[in-house]
């Protein structure tokens, strides 16, 4: 596995033509998008935003559980007041439960770490789902409730389609 | 705040030239990076990698404590092989203590929450670092010894400046 050995080339094109030097840290839009890790999604062409306009939290599921950290950095030191979370259509999250990861980890840990890694990971909730269009409206009603999320943040919730690049608001 | 509104007529026009609908969820580069959350990186376009070529975990400074059940899942469920964290110049992480984030957090509390999110608060550790470079190190560090992430991972740690769009290794 070498892909890094392209990163510098590439990047150097990239750099070429690069514009957007002068950019403020505060995103533009006072928007924080939550969405998965998932290879298939890029949040900002799909979304039509550009360099300097919303915070980008990328996770496996997007789940907004495993985002606050993040959001209490964005909103209270860099002055986002919206958050957008998209899950989507053929999400790995979809594909199993946390007590197989959970077994597929411990089954393979080297005798040494057996004990380390079976304590670490008993206690890990891998935050899958097997309702799509549910996880988003859970995790748009867990940042409504939750008090650590600014009271006046506008939150919506949204599915984006692999298949065919189209994003539809469910919450 | 109301950026969504533009969500869905922004995203009709990404829909009308999609053509990557049949990408299968594996990262055809078997690469992870994990980046920061901030508005003006481009994970993908900066390093020239295409959709379905990478997971891409994003979180306030791009710190890998935070990023260990998406990597769980990336390499278990997702068979990806190579690890590439970037941190960034001009971060925000560079920028507080958690002492004073967890202040600015409690000292803003609602009375009848103030309670739990102290509780809850005065547990996070918001992961910021003051020298970027050995912020990058420590994150590969972390990898490289960690029982939970595969033994034969390959690891790099690289800065992106944000002013000139460069990327550069330093781990």
């Amino acid at each position: 596995m070498s892909a890094h050995k392209d990163f510098v080339a590439n990047n150097s094109q990239y750099a070429e033509t690069f514009k957007e030097g002068d950019l403020p840290i505060p995103p533009s839009k006072k928007l924080l998008i939550v969405t998965c890790m998932d290879a298939r999604i890029d949040a900002f062409s799909s979304l039509g935003l550009n360099l300097g306009e919303a915070h980008v939290v990328r996770n496996a599921g997007g789940r907004v559980q495993d985002a606050v950290r993040s959001i209490i950095i964005s909103q209270r030191l860099l002055g986002t007041r919206e958050i957008a979370v998209f899950h989507h259509t053929g999400c790995g999250m979809l594909t199993f439960a946390t007590p197989q990861l959970r077994d597929i980890v411990k089954n393979s840990a080297a005798p040494e770490h057996a004990t380390e890694i079976a304590q670490v990971i008993d206690q890990t909730n891998f935050l899958e789902f097997s309702d799509l269009e549910q996880s988003v409206k859970d995790d748009v009603k867990f940042l409504k409730e939750n008090p650590l999320v600014l009271k006046d943040t506008v939150v919506t919730g949204w599915i984006y389609d692999v298949h065919d690049g189209k994003v539809k608001q469910v919450a």
